[in-house]
Protein backbone atom coordinates (compact mmCIF):
# COMPACT_ATOMS: atom_id res chain seq x y z
CA UNK A 1 0.00 0.00 0.00
CA UNK A 2 1.42 3.48 -1.02
CA UNK A 3 0.76 4.85 2.32
CA UNK A 4 2.79 1.83 4.16
CA UNK A 5 5.47 2.48 1.75
CA UNK A 6 5.46 6.40 2.48
CA UNK A 7 5.52 5.66 6.41
CA UNK A 8 8.29 3.35 5.77
CA UNK A 9 10.60 5.89 3.37
CA UNK A 10 10.25 8.61 6.98
CA UNK A 11 11.26 6.16 9.09
CA UNK A 12 14.20 4.84 6.65
CA UNK A 13 15.36 8.41 6.23
CA UNK A 14 14.91 9.55 9.79
CA UNK A 15 17.11 6.13 10.69
CA UNK A 16 20.01 7.53 8.97
CA UNK A 17 19.63 11.03 10.67
CA UNK A 18 19.43 9.53 14.13
CA UNK A 19 22.65 6.69 12.94
CA UNK A 20 24.35 10.12 12.23
CA UNK A 21 23.48 11.64 15.33
CA UNK A 22 24.12 8.76 17.48
CA UNK A 23 28.08 8.24 15.88
CA UNK A 24 28.08 12.46 16.81
CA UNK A 25 27.02 11.53 20.46
CA UNK A 26 29.25 8.74 21.06
CA UNK A 27 32.12 10.38 19.65
CA UNK A 28 31.50 13.31 22.59
CA UNK A 29 30.83 10.82 25.34
CA UNK A 30 27.72 12.33 25.68
CA UNK A 31 24.54 10.10 27.69
CA UNK A 32 21.33 10.59 25.34
CA UNK A 33 17.95 10.62 27.00
CA UNK A 34 14.69 10.40 24.88
CA UNK A 35 11.78 10.79 27.41
CA UNK A 36 8.36 9.66 26.34
CA UNK A 37 5.35 10.32 27.77
CA UNK A 38 1.79 11.45 27.28
CA UNK A 39 0.90 15.42 28.26
CA UNK A 40 1.16 15.56 31.85
CA UNK A 41 2.91 12.85 32.47
CA UNK A 42 5.35 14.52 34.79
CA UNK A 43 8.74 14.41 31.99
CA UNK A 44 9.21 18.56 32.63
CA UNK A 45 8.85 18.03 36.34
CA UNK A 46 10.87 15.27 37.14
CA UNK A 47 13.71 16.90 34.28
CA UNK A 48 13.40 19.86 37.29
CA UNK A 49 13.62 17.53 39.84
CA UNK A 50 16.68 15.64 38.28
CA UNK A 51 18.49 18.85 37.40
CA UNK A 52 17.87 21.04 40.46
CA UNK A 53 19.25 17.30 42.28
CA UNK A 54 22.20 17.03 39.95
CA UNK A 55 23.81 21.00 39.92
CA UNK A 56 25.33 22.31 37.09
CA UNK A 57 28.50 20.39 37.69
CA UNK A 58 27.41 17.96 35.95
CA UNK A 59 26.77 19.24 32.54
CA UNK A 60 23.54 18.13 31.62
CA UNK A 61 21.28 20.11 29.23
CA UNK A 62 17.93 19.65 27.56
CA UNK A 63 16.18 20.17 24.15
CA UNK A 64 12.37 20.48 24.69
CA UNK A 65 9.47 19.23 22.71
CA UNK A 66 6.46 20.56 22.26
CA UNK A 67 3.31 21.18 19.53
CA UNK A 68 3.18 24.50 21.09
CA UNK A 69 4.58 27.04 23.60
CA UNK A 70 8.02 27.53 25.03
CA UNK A 71 6.87 26.76 28.40
CA UNK A 72 8.72 23.68 29.32
CA UNK A 73 12.09 25.54 27.95
CA UNK A 74 10.95 28.75 30.42
CA UNK A 75 10.42 26.05 33.08
CA UNK A 76 14.04 24.27 32.22
CA UNK A 77 15.74 27.37 32.36
CA UNK A 78 14.77 28.50 35.31
CA UNK A 79 17.01 25.56 36.96
CA UNK A 80 20.19 26.93 35.42
CA UNK A 81 20.53 24.28 32.63
CA UNK A 82 20.85 25.41 29.29
CA UNK A 83 18.15 24.52 26.97
CA UNK A 84 16.50 24.66 23.32
CA UNK A 85 13.27 25.04 22.12
CA UNK A 86 11.88 22.82 19.48
CA UNK A 87 8.09 23.85 18.88
CA UNK A 88 6.83 21.24 16.29
CA UNK A 89 3.83 23.34 14.99
CA UNK A 90 1.03 19.97 15.11
CA UNK A 91 3.37 17.39 14.51
CA UNK A 92 2.96 14.73 17.16
CA UNK A 93 6.64 13.43 17.47
CA UNK A 94 10.39 14.76 17.23
CA UNK A 95 12.16 13.57 14.48
CA UNK A 96 16.21 13.02 14.31
CA UNK A 97 16.32 16.31 11.80
CA UNK A 98 14.64 18.57 14.21
CA UNK A 99 17.30 17.04 16.91
CA UNK A 100 19.99 18.02 15.00
CA UNK A 101 18.89 21.68 13.81
CA UNK A 102 18.30 22.46 17.89
CA UNK A 103 21.38 20.88 18.60
CA UNK A 104 22.88 23.63 16.96
CA UNK A 105 21.23 26.46 19.47
CA UNK A 106 22.41 24.42 22.51
CA UNK A 107 24.17 27.07 24.63
CA UNK A 108 26.29 24.24 25.64
CA UNK A 109 29.12 22.70 23.92
CA UNK A 110 30.43 19.08 25.41
CA UNK A 111 27.29 18.35 27.82
CA UNK A 112 27.60 15.05 29.65
CA UNK A 113 23.95 14.12 29.34
CA UNK A 114 22.04 15.22 27.19
CA UNK A 115 17.55 14.88 27.70
CA UNK A 116 15.24 14.77 24.90
CA UNK A 117 11.69 15.51 25.96
CA UNK A 118 9.42 14.39 23.32
CA UNK A 119 6.12 15.41 22.62
CA UNK A 120 3.73 14.76 25.06
CA UNK A 121 2.16 11.37 23.23
CA UNK A 122 2.12 8.19 24.06
CA UNK A 123 1.80 6.33 20.66
CA UNK A 124 3.82 8.16 18.02
CA UNK A 125 7.40 8.93 19.34
CA UNK A 126 8.34 5.32 20.14
CA UNK A 127 8.51 5.01 16.48
CA UNK A 128 11.37 6.90 15.94
CA UNK A 129 14.74 6.71 17.00
CA UNK A 130 16.82 10.20 18.17
CA UNK A 131 20.16 8.76 17.92
CA UNK A 132 20.06 8.72 22.02
CA UNK A 133 21.65 6.38 24.11
CA UNK A 134 18.08 5.16 25.75
CA UNK A 135 14.62 5.82 25.60
CA UNK A 136 13.01 6.60 28.43
CA UNK A 137 9.00 6.44 28.96
CA UNK A 138 7.37 8.34 32.22
CA UNK A 139 4.02 7.57 32.65
CA UNK A 140 2.05 8.87 36.23
CA UNK A 141 0.11 7.25 38.97
CA UNK A 142 -3.05 9.13 37.71
CA UNK A 143 -3.06 7.64 34.67
CA UNK A 144 -4.20 4.01 35.46
CA UNK A 145 -2.36 0.96 36.29
CA UNK A 146 -3.24 -0.41 32.54
CA UNK A 147 -1.63 2.24 30.35
CA UNK A 148 1.80 -0.13 29.98
CA UNK A 149 -0.51 -2.91 27.96
CA UNK A 150 -2.97 -0.33 26.13
CA UNK A 151 0.56 1.29 24.66
CA UNK A 152 2.79 -1.15 24.98
CA UNK A 153 5.08 0.79 21.86
CA UNK A 154 6.52 2.97 24.18
CA UNK A 155 7.20 0.77 26.97
CA UNK A 156 8.71 -2.06 24.86
CA UNK A 157 11.38 0.80 22.78
CA UNK A 158 12.06 2.00 26.59
CA UNK A 159 15.42 1.01 28.17
CA UNK A 160 13.89 2.64 31.68
CA UNK A 161 10.59 3.57 32.83
CA UNK A 162 10.20 6.03 35.16
CA UNK A 163 6.62 5.86 37.37
CA UNK A 164 5.70 9.51 38.45
CA UNK A 165 4.08 11.30 41.00
CA UNK A 166 4.19 8.83 43.36
CA UNK A 167 2.56 10.88 46.21
CA UNK A 168 -0.70 11.39 44.48
CA UNK A 169 -0.65 7.60 44.36
CA UNK A 170 -3.23 7.58 47.35
CA UNK A 171 -5.71 10.10 46.10
CA UNK A 172 -5.89 8.02 42.74
CA UNK A 173 -6.26 5.12 44.01
CA UNK A 174 -3.31 3.51 41.96
CA UNK A 175 -1.55 0.43 43.45
CA UNK A 176 2.62 1.28 42.27
CA UNK A 177 3.34 -2.64 42.26
CA UNK A 178 0.51 -3.44 39.79
CA UNK A 179 1.27 -0.63 37.45
CA UNK A 180 5.15 -1.75 37.69
CA UNK A 181 4.38 -5.46 37.26
CA UNK A 182 2.29 -4.18 33.93
CA UNK A 183 5.09 -2.51 32.59
CA UNK A 184 7.58 -5.53 33.34
CA UNK A 185 5.05 -7.68 31.65
CA UNK A 186 4.81 -5.65 28.40
CA UNK A 187 8.57 -5.34 28.63
CA UNK A 188 10.49 -7.86 31.52
CA UNK A 189 13.78 -6.15 30.80
CA UNK A 190 12.69 -2.75 31.50
CA UNK A 191 14.48 -0.66 34.63
CA UNK A 192 11.78 0.54 37.23
CA UNK A 193 12.42 3.88 38.93
CA UNK A 194 9.33 5.21 41.38
CA UNK A 195 9.51 8.64 41.73
CA UNK A 196 8.19 12.03 43.12
CA UNK A 197 9.61 15.17 41.87
CA UNK A 198 7.50 17.18 44.18
CA UNK A 199 8.91 15.38 47.48
CA UNK A 200 11.82 14.13 46.59
CA UNK A 201 11.65 10.67 46.48
CA UNK A 202 12.88 7.76 44.31
CA UNK A 203 15.30 10.33 42.66
CA UNK A 204 18.92 8.97 44.16
CA UNK A 205 18.28 5.64 41.43
CA UNK A 206 17.12 7.80 39.17
CA UNK A 207 20.76 9.82 39.16
CA UNK A 208 22.42 7.06 39.37
CA UNK A 209 21.23 5.46 36.45
CA UNK A 210 21.86 8.64 34.18
CA UNK A 211 25.16 8.35 35.01
CA UNK A 212 25.85 4.71 34.10
CA UNK A 213 25.28 3.15 37.25
CA UNK A 214 28.72 2.64 37.56
CA UNK A 215 29.47 4.81 40.54
CA UNK A 216 30.20 7.74 39.30
CA UNK A 217 30.32 10.71 41.50
CA UNK A 218 26.96 12.61 41.35
CA UNK B 1 6.61 17.97 -0.23
CA UNK B 2 5.02 14.47 -1.04
CA UNK B 3 4.83 13.50 2.22
CA UNK B 4 2.54 16.54 2.91
CA UNK B 5 0.45 15.74 -0.94
CA UNK B 6 -0.07 11.94 0.67
CA UNK B 7 -1.27 13.38 4.27
CA UNK B 8 -3.42 15.14 2.06
CA UNK B 9 -4.85 12.53 0.53
CA UNK B 10 -5.28 10.36 3.80
CA UNK B 11 -7.00 13.10 5.19
CA UNK B 12 -9.52 13.75 2.27
CA UNK B 13 -9.99 10.21 1.79
CA UNK B 14 -10.96 10.17 5.44
CA UNK B 15 -13.32 13.20 5.17
CA UNK B 16 -15.25 11.18 2.85
CA UNK B 17 -16.12 8.51 4.77
CA UNK B 18 -16.46 10.95 7.39
CA UNK B 19 -19.15 13.09 5.38
CA UNK B 20 -20.92 9.47 4.53
CA UNK B 21 -21.14 8.45 7.96
CA UNK B 22 -22.41 12.11 8.98
CA UNK B 23 -25.40 11.64 6.77
CA UNK B 24 -26.40 8.29 7.83
CA UNK B 25 -26.08 9.56 11.46
CA UNK B 26 -28.11 12.37 10.91
CA UNK B 27 -30.69 10.63 8.54
CA UNK B 28 -30.94 8.12 11.82
CA UNK B 29 -31.40 11.14 14.27
CA UNK B 30 -28.10 9.76 16.73
CA UNK B 31 -26.19 12.54 18.46
CA UNK B 32 -22.37 11.36 18.06
CA UNK B 33 -19.40 12.57 20.73
CA UNK B 34 -16.23 12.32 19.22
CA UNK B 35 -14.21 12.22 22.96
CA UNK B 36 -10.71 13.05 22.18
CA UNK B 37 -7.91 13.24 25.22
CA UNK B 38 -4.66 12.42 26.60
CA UNK B 39 -3.84 8.85 27.81
CA UNK B 40 -5.68 9.17 31.39
CA UNK B 41 -6.90 11.93 30.74
CA UNK B 42 -10.38 9.62 31.71
CA UNK B 43 -12.53 9.76 28.98
CA UNK B 44 -13.38 6.07 30.01
CA UNK B 45 -13.94 7.08 33.57
CA UNK B 46 -16.36 9.80 32.02
CA UNK B 47 -18.04 7.40 30.22
CA UNK B 48 -19.05 4.70 32.80
CA UNK B 49 -20.11 7.44 35.36
CA UNK B 50 -22.19 9.10 32.26
CA UNK B 51 -23.63 5.60 30.82
CA UNK B 52 -24.63 4.84 34.79
CA UNK B 53 -26.51 8.24 35.42
CA UNK B 54 -28.46 8.52 31.77
CA UNK B 55 -29.36 4.67 32.02
CA UNK B 56 -30.71 1.95 29.07
CA UNK B 57 -34.05 3.83 28.56
CA UNK B 58 -31.80 6.53 26.89
CA UNK B 59 -30.25 4.09 24.17
CA UNK B 60 -26.55 5.20 24.40
CA UNK B 61 -23.99 3.12 22.82
CA UNK B 62 -20.32 3.28 22.44
CA UNK B 63 -17.30 2.35 20.06
CA UNK B 64 -13.79 2.27 22.22
CA UNK B 65 -10.73 2.80 20.23
CA UNK B 66 -7.28 1.36 21.71
CA UNK B 67 -4.14 0.66 20.32
CA UNK B 68 -3.96 -2.89 22.15
CA UNK B 69 -6.38 -4.49 24.84
CA UNK B 70 -9.93 -4.41 24.80
CA UNK B 71 -10.07 -3.61 28.73
CA UNK B 72 -12.16 -0.08 28.32
CA UNK B 73 -14.67 -1.85 25.84
CA UNK B 74 -14.95 -4.32 28.90
CA UNK B 75 -15.81 -1.42 31.71
CA UNK B 76 -18.17 0.08 29.07
CA UNK B 77 -20.22 -3.49 28.70
CA UNK B 78 -20.43 -3.69 32.93
CA UNK B 79 -22.10 -0.76 32.69
CA UNK B 80 -24.91 -3.04 30.23
CA UNK B 81 -24.18 -0.45 27.38
CA UNK B 82 -23.73 -1.96 23.48
CA UNK B 83 -20.34 -1.48 22.90
CA UNK B 84 -17.73 -2.45 20.09
CA UNK B 85 -14.14 -2.42 20.22
CA UNK B 86 -11.92 -1.00 17.52
CA UNK B 87 -8.09 -2.21 18.34
CA UNK B 88 -5.94 -0.22 15.96
CA UNK B 89 -2.43 -2.20 16.63
CA UNK B 90 -0.63 0.77 16.57
CA UNK B 91 -1.94 3.46 14.95
CA UNK B 92 -2.60 6.78 16.94
CA UNK B 93 -5.89 7.95 15.83
CA UNK B 94 -9.66 6.53 14.58
CA UNK B 95 -10.26 6.95 11.24
CA UNK B 96 -14.23 7.24 10.21
CA UNK B 97 -13.55 4.02 8.05
CA UNK B 98 -12.77 1.79 10.92
CA UNK B 99 -15.81 3.43 12.86
CA UNK B 100 -17.84 2.67 9.96
CA UNK B 101 -16.33 -1.01 9.85
CA UNK B 102 -17.46 -1.10 14.28
CA UNK B 103 -20.98 0.12 13.44
CA UNK B 104 -22.15 -3.02 11.34
CA UNK B 105 -20.62 -5.14 14.78
CA UNK B 106 -22.71 -2.82 17.56
CA UNK B 107 -25.13 -4.60 19.38
CA UNK B 108 -27.68 -2.16 18.75
CA UNK B 109 -29.48 -1.17 15.93
CA UNK B 110 -30.87 3.01 16.82
CA UNK B 111 -28.51 4.59 19.58
CA UNK B 112 -29.89 8.41 20.51
CA UNK B 113 -26.38 8.64 21.44
CA UNK B 114 -23.03 7.04 20.23
CA UNK B 115 -19.75 7.94 22.35
CA UNK B 116 -16.86 7.43 19.77
CA UNK B 117 -13.37 7.33 22.48
CA UNK B 118 -10.51 7.75 20.35
CA UNK B 119 -7.03 6.61 21.07
CA UNK B 120 -5.67 8.48 24.22
CA UNK B 121 -3.71 10.86 22.10
CA UNK B 122 -4.00 14.53 22.51
CA UNK B 123 -2.45 15.66 19.17
CA UNK B 124 -3.40 12.92 15.74
CA UNK B 125 -7.29 12.50 16.76
CA UNK B 126 -7.90 16.21 16.21
CA UNK B 127 -7.46 15.70 12.54
CA UNK B 128 -9.73 13.37 11.59
CA UNK B 129 -13.03 13.81 11.31
CA UNK B 130 -15.34 10.98 12.01
CA UNK B 131 -18.75 12.39 10.83
CA UNK B 132 -19.76 13.32 14.48
CA UNK B 133 -21.83 15.71 15.78
CA UNK B 134 -19.38 17.36 17.45
CA UNK B 135 -15.93 16.94 19.53
CA UNK B 136 -14.97 16.68 23.07
CA UNK B 137 -11.86 17.35 24.64
CA UNK B 138 -11.17 15.72 27.80
CA UNK B 139 -8.18 16.87 30.32
CA UNK B 140 -8.03 15.94 33.84
CA UNK B 141 -6.73 18.28 36.83
CA UNK B 142 -3.53 15.70 37.01
CA UNK B 143 -2.48 16.99 33.66
CA UNK B 144 -1.73 20.69 34.39
CA UNK B 145 -3.42 24.10 34.10
CA UNK B 146 -1.32 24.72 30.38
CA UNK B 147 -2.34 21.63 28.10
CA UNK B 148 -4.95 23.89 25.83
CA UNK B 149 -2.29 26.09 25.08
CA UNK B 150 0.62 23.94 25.02
CA UNK B 151 -1.85 20.87 22.51
CA UNK B 152 -4.34 23.72 20.94
CA UNK B 153 -5.98 21.54 17.96
CA UNK B 154 -7.76 19.33 20.28
CA UNK B 155 -9.30 22.40 21.85
CA UNK B 156 -9.99 24.39 19.02
CA UNK B 157 -11.53 21.10 17.11
CA UNK B 158 -13.60 20.29 19.41
CA UNK B 159 -17.32 22.00 20.68
CA UNK B 160 -16.65 20.77 24.52
CA UNK B 161 -14.26 20.76 26.89
CA UNK B 162 -14.69 18.27 30.27
CA UNK B 163 -12.31 18.78 32.98
CA UNK B 164 -12.48 15.78 34.49
CA UNK B 165 -11.12 14.50 38.15
CA UNK B 166 -12.16 17.32 40.08
CA UNK B 167 -12.06 15.45 43.33
CA UNK B 168 -8.03 15.38 42.32
CA UNK B 169 -7.98 19.18 42.03
CA UNK B 170 -6.52 20.08 45.49
CA UNK B 171 -3.97 16.91 45.81
CA UNK B 172 -2.75 18.25 42.48
CA UNK B 173 -2.15 21.87 42.73
CA UNK B 174 -4.29 22.42 40.28
CA UNK B 175 -6.59 25.71 39.92
CA UNK B 176 -9.38 24.90 37.72
CA UNK B 177 -10.26 28.39 37.44
CA UNK B 178 -7.07 28.89 35.41
CA UNK B 179 -7.24 25.69 33.48
CA UNK B 180 -10.73 26.37 32.06
CA UNK B 181 -9.30 29.81 31.31
CA UNK B 182 -6.61 28.57 29.63
CA UNK B 183 -9.07 26.43 27.22
CA UNK B 184 -11.29 29.18 26.88
CA UNK B 185 -8.37 31.15 25.63
CA UNK B 186 -7.32 28.68 23.05
CA UNK B 187 -10.99 28.28 21.68
CA UNK B 188 -13.64 31.26 23.30
CA UNK B 189 -16.36 29.45 22.62
CA UNK B 190 -15.73 26.11 24.06
CA UNK B 191 -18.55 24.67 26.22
CA UNK B 192 -16.94 23.91 29.74
CA UNK B 193 -18.19 20.84 31.77
CA UNK B 194 -16.47 20.29 34.97
CA UNK B 195 -16.66 16.99 36.21
CA UNK B 196 -15.81 13.75 38.67
CA UNK B 197 -16.49 10.35 37.72
CA UNK B 198 -15.49 9.58 40.96
CA UNK B 199 -17.94 11.70 42.91
CA UNK B 200 -20.83 12.44 40.83
CA UNK B 201 -20.42 16.66 40.59
CA UNK B 202 -20.93 18.50 37.29
CA UNK B 203 -22.81 15.71 35.38
CA UNK B 204 -25.85 17.00 35.42
CA UNK B 205 -25.10 20.09 32.72
CA UNK B 206 -23.21 17.43 31.12
CA UNK B 207 -25.68 14.98 30.32
CA UNK B 208 -28.35 17.92 29.53
CA UNK B 209 -25.48 19.02 26.79
CA UNK B 210 -25.26 15.55 25.00
CA UNK B 211 -29.42 15.51 25.15
CA UNK B 212 -29.66 18.52 22.90
CA UNK B 213 -29.51 20.93 25.66
CA UNK B 214 -33.08 21.62 25.36
CA UNK B 215 -35.30 20.08 27.98
CA UNK B 216 -35.32 16.68 26.85
CA UNK B 217 -36.26 14.47 29.80
CA UNK B 218 -33.50 12.56 30.89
Amino acid sequence: MKIIRVERRMLAANEEDARELRRGFQAAGVRVFNLLGAPGSGKTALLEATLRAAGPAHRMAVVEGDVATAYDAKRIAATGTPVVQIETHGACHLTAAMVRAALVKLPLDSPRVLFIENVGNLVCPSSFDLGETAKVVVVSVAEGEEKPEKYPAAFLAAEAVVISKLDLARACGCSVKRLKANALKVNPVLRVFITSAKTGQGLKPWLAYLAGDRGEAW
